[in-house]
């Protein structure tokens, strides 16, 4: 069983001279997402918390309303990558079927989902009222994020998602952004008892860019805080949501792009 | 016309205190790619250098081998997005044709063109020989594309890609840094001269992932030297493309993971 990492030997080079080193770096693989047997989508993604991810995409992705429609039933690893077989009801899957066949019949390819522009851009749903925090308490969250990223620590370049409610952290890792806070969803999800979402925030590495803002909404979170940059696109999604939208969040400064009220200077 | 950024208003909290403050942000809009009237796959990226980035993604997604074979015919913007519509010989067009439909039926969606484990790793052509640096030529390459980054500079989160050619440095930028490569790719055919893949090297400010060294190579570049990490998967990409993958190469030291022989420390 893979933990998401291998170890490489590569030439390191500093001060004039070079060396072979072993050095860790983080696993990325074609991971198929199937619905009764449906291709979906193919997504780069690291190798660890697949039960996590699988269940956290389809509800981010809007594909399932509950963990009680979704049934993770094959896990199949080859030398092309990984797939991951769900069950979902069957009202559930004809809803799919029909936005797949909705789009430019045979065109289009799996990533994703999108085949056209009219379904790059998903409708918001509000998420509904509170929480507030302090901007202190935001801080704080991201701080013991940045401490608590297992992967990152020994291969870098991985992005972390975590859940901050009150002094509670759960963290989840992964090459892709979106895919780190897919696998944090379903990690809340099925986490016994499951995580509220609606009663802490989404802390991020990475910048929040549409897709960030648009599975946070989905699951849920009425609050997403990011380390670096908010795209123009995240924060009208975030607009649309009424959710509040936190970047920049380090050096304790922060940006609060929309939904001001939940945050206390 | 948009150059990629955007005013907003955003709530900035410091020391205590909070006061609205205006702040540049990237933009971030869904563009699809049309071939011959065939919507192939619908990216987020940011709205500048459309027209490098068509030619770009064309090539380094091997849609065409040369830029005489392309044509961008129209650019569409919308509410929704940009549509970019291309003309391509009719025999790439029956090949792409045949790649959708080699997949999975009215499965899958667009945004890479991807809908099975089968099609989601695409095999390496070997980049041929040359060219050759020291350490301290990738050194300063990445030094110049920090100091190069327009966007960047104003809305934080915008990746860049840099073609480095002797004291010569072409740069793009993007919300995604695969989206970078395209259009700096694209760039360096539209010039005039058009810049030789072969003889310089690819700096990027991100991570090495598979899809950068897959579209590095397939456009001819033989070097690629990222500020951040690799993932396993690029290493073995660039493996099999006998492609020099460097990472890390910063604070006056690198990592080089594949093809040794084009460094000298």
């Amino acid at each position: 069983m893979s933990n998401g990492l291998r170890l490489r030997e590569a030439l390191h080079v500093a001060d004039g001279g070079a060396a072979p080193r072993e050095e860790w770096v983080i696993e990325e693989t074609p991971v198929a997402l199937l619905y009764n047997g449906l291709s979906f989508a193919v997504m780069m993604a690291t190798p660890a918390d697949l039960e996590d991810f699988a269940l956290g995409f389809a509800l981010c992705e809007g594909i399932v309303e509950t963990p009680a429609e979704f049934a993770l039933v094959d896990l199949v690893r080859s030398e092309r990558g990984i797939a991951l077989h769900a069950a979902i009801p069957q009202a559930r899957f004809d809803a799919l079927d029909a936005r797949q066949r909705g789009l430019e019949g045979r065109s289009g390819c799996g990533l994703c989902g999108i085949a056209s522009l009219d379904a790059a851009l998903r409708p918001a749903r509000p998420v509904g009222a509170g929480p507030r925090f302090d901007a202190a308490a935001i801080h704080a969250g991201l701080a013991a994020l940045s401490a608590q990223q297992p992967l990152n620590a020994r291969s870098g370049g991985v992005h972390a998602a975590g859940f901050v409610d009150g002094d509670a952290l759960l963290v989840r890792e992964d090459v892709g952004r979106h895919n780190a806070v897919d696998k944090l969803v379903g990690a809340m999800r099925r986490a016994a008892p499951a995580i509220d979402p609606s009663n802490g925030f989404l802390a991020i590495t990475s910048r929040a860019s549409y897709e960030i803002v648009h599975k946070a909404a989905n699951a849920g979170i009425r609050i997403v805080a990011a380390m670096s940059a908010p795209t123009d696109l995240a924060i009208r999604h975030a607009e649309s949501a009424e959710l509040t939208l936190i970047a920049f969040a380090r050096d304790g400064r922060m940006n609060v792009y929309s939904g001001r009220e939940r945050i206390a200077p």
